[in-house]
């Protein structure tokens, strides 16, 4: 046998229509629509290892995987090839050829997302799939105060969500921001948002989005800062706040060893 | 008969899941999603008049209809009503009670529009629906040039599709702007694309479309900027370039006299 290559790939993409990242018999999935593409170009089933299995409506804008294959094709034509091959609201970025001993989900360090919110009575219809419409004014001083109560290594049982495979819950978060910005689509109008960004070395199953509802309920003060402390301690879900929903949510990169 | 007044109402909308903005039986429309919404509210048929009648594809950031009806709810609370009836790809912006004289068709006096171009290899899974993806490098200058000699009042038939219902085909355009612009949905990836903005008195049916496509076989070199003059002498649609698809274009405003 000769060489085989390790691929890997990293890929952008829109949540919106798949029923998550994972593989899942009967539903359309991400993963499921970058195996297929893989397959026509290999012409036999490539397995893929993932760093980050995001949930149905999240979005991407670099999740990556890794694939050990003959080498038929050059690696750096692989992005036209699979694109060419994939449905347009996935679109693979690069692919290069790493070490036999990279694995994108061991070797992933620490993952970057970012949370939109539209703060607002009205939601621009060109962000309905793309943000959280929250009607009420936040207090993002409230949501930032609370939220340095999160950084740091903790147990985050609280935030984690039944269903997920996690097999301890201490995770650390490096840092949070949390802002307003504003951008154009079209020049002329400026849609604006708040931006709530997330660095930890994992995340448990839902649990940005977890977070997320509860820095919510703080802003709203429906919580107080200091009870997010309390609900940490606990380690019991039923004390956050309720999960944001999926469409807010990008996973921004993933950083590796 | 009491007091009817005049309601001007602007609104916004993604035209992707829509056949277009008129009304087109069994195809779902902008409008008649608009109508549909009215009768909710005021349990009875209200016809509107429009000011811009978008393809099938196309996006407003403010298109404006007036009725008159009964007035059996504050003009100021019509927004809110609405847009709990309507899809949430339409949201309207505003409504005001206007003089009776007022008409969203005939009191138009001008229309701008911003046409999105994605230019280079990979199309951001973001913009699928927003943008016309071109892979060739374009000449922005020459795209410039060839738009100048579009500027003014000219007979624009070169320029118009069939199947409109135009009577004259002098137009007259205000101006152009053509240039590169970045923006960014999340804050850690910024997106170029190419903003191709248009203000004139009146557009042709497919008008726009077609000098984007026009302006484009410029910037791709297959025409010479001085070809548009040429082209416009004419009044011949073989001559000018392909229609440019419509998921690119936004009508963005309406100014009235």
């Amino acid at each position: 046998m000769g060489f085989v290559p390790n691929i890997k790939v990293a890929f952008q993409y829109v949540g919106t229509e798949y029923s998550g990242y994972e593989l899942q018999p009967g539903n359309r999935t991400v993963r499921g629509e970058v195996e297929k593409a893989l397959q026509k170009i290999y012409k036999k089933k490539v397995g893929v290892i993932s760093s980050s299995r995001t949930d149905a409506g999240v979005h991407a804008l670099q999740n990556v995987i890794n694939f050990q294959v003959d080498p038929s094709i050059p690696t750096a034509k692989l992005p036209l090839a699979l694109n060419a091959c994939l449905p347009e609201d996935i679109r693979v970025l690069k692919a290069v050829t790493v070490a036999k001993s990279f694995n994108a989900r061991f070797n992933a360090k620490s993952k970057e997302y970012e949370y939109l919110i539209c703060n607002g009575e009205v939601m621009p219809p060109f962000l309905k799939d793309l943000a959280w419409q929250v009607k009420p004014k936040l207090d993002l001083s409230a949501m930032r105060k609370a939220a340095r109560l999160l950084e740091g290594k903790h147990d985050f049982s609280s935030f984690c969500a039944a269903g997920g495979d996690d097999r301890d819950y201490i995770r650390t978060i490096h840092s949070f921001g949390i802002r307003h910005s504003a951008f154009g689509i079209w020049d002329s109008q400026k849609i604006k948002v708040i931006r709530i960004k997330v660095k930890g070395n994992g995340f448990l199953y839902k649990m940005v989005r977890n977070i997320v509802g509860t820095l919510v309920a703080v802003g709203l003060g429906k919580l107080k800062a200091e009870d997010v402390r309390r609900i940490l301690e606990a380690k019991d879900r039923r004390l956050a706040g309720r999960t944001a929903p999926p469409q807010g949510l990008c996973l921004i990169k993933v950083n590796f060893k």
